[in-house]
């Protein structure tokens, strides 16, 4: 017997607080957004800061969306291709620029590694998520 | 000096040869795609048919966006946090259903896993590229 409800695919779904705990152990996670007609998604270093997610970036799309305030997606995931067991969180929330400079070096003193050590990236983008949903294969050695 | 020409984060832009390569090193990518009104993205383990990517789906909203044949995005990574260092692939392009009999066979025939194994997804997804970039960090130990 699972400890979860299941969705459709037999993956059991999990709480809020479970998904927030998972996606502060991961250091990427994918951030989604749509850029020129497109749906583009790009891995991200990331810190969860409260119930939102926190990154840093340069000049580029990912800038763009958030200066929009639009509505992006932040996805993390875990995959054992030896038990083929894994788990996935989805994020939708507003994109915005972090202006406030108490805010700013707040989170600077986070452990935040950026995904290309060469380039500091100067802006800090917060997603303050509207809805935070998670799924995870059904626990191996359970009685099931 | 890095062997490969880089973008304005000082990643290098990997070859399409590269990136299709990686795609095919993981067992595990993500989707994403327009579902009423916002960016949804999901993990699935895929494998690359040619110069598409393919991947199981049940009944749900992966399979409502291979029905309508809508633009899709496909990303696959790797991190290593020891090195802080990865690589990261996108894709875009449409998602179809594979309906003929002779395709499923023969995708059917491919080392597929579901990421639930508690389910066997009926539908296979075609996505047909239309742009593919990667990006990796600068390689360690080179000389730079």
């Amino acid at each position: 017997m699972s400890e979860h409800p299941t969705d459709h695919a037999g993956l059991d779904i999990l709480p809020f607080e479970v998904c927030l705990q998972l996606l502060a152990s991961v250091p990427v996670g994918r951030v989604g957004f749509f850029a020129d007609g497109e749906v583009v998604i790009l891995p991200v270093n990331h810190v969860v800061d409260g119930q939102d997610l926190v990154f840093r970036t340069a000049r580029g799309a990912k800038l763009s969306a958030a200066e929009g305030q639009d509505l992006v997606a932040f996805e993390a995931d875990e995959y054992d291709e030896q038990t083929r067991s894994g788990w996935s969180v989805l994020v939708t929330g507003r994109a915005e620029v972090v202006y406030e400079e108490a805010d700013v070096q707040r989170l600077s003193r986070r452990d935040l590694h950026p995904w290309a050590s060469a380039v500091e990236d100067p802006f800090w983008i917060r997603i303050r998520a509207t809805s935070v949903s998670g799924r995870q294969t059904p626990r191996p050695g359970l009685n099931r």
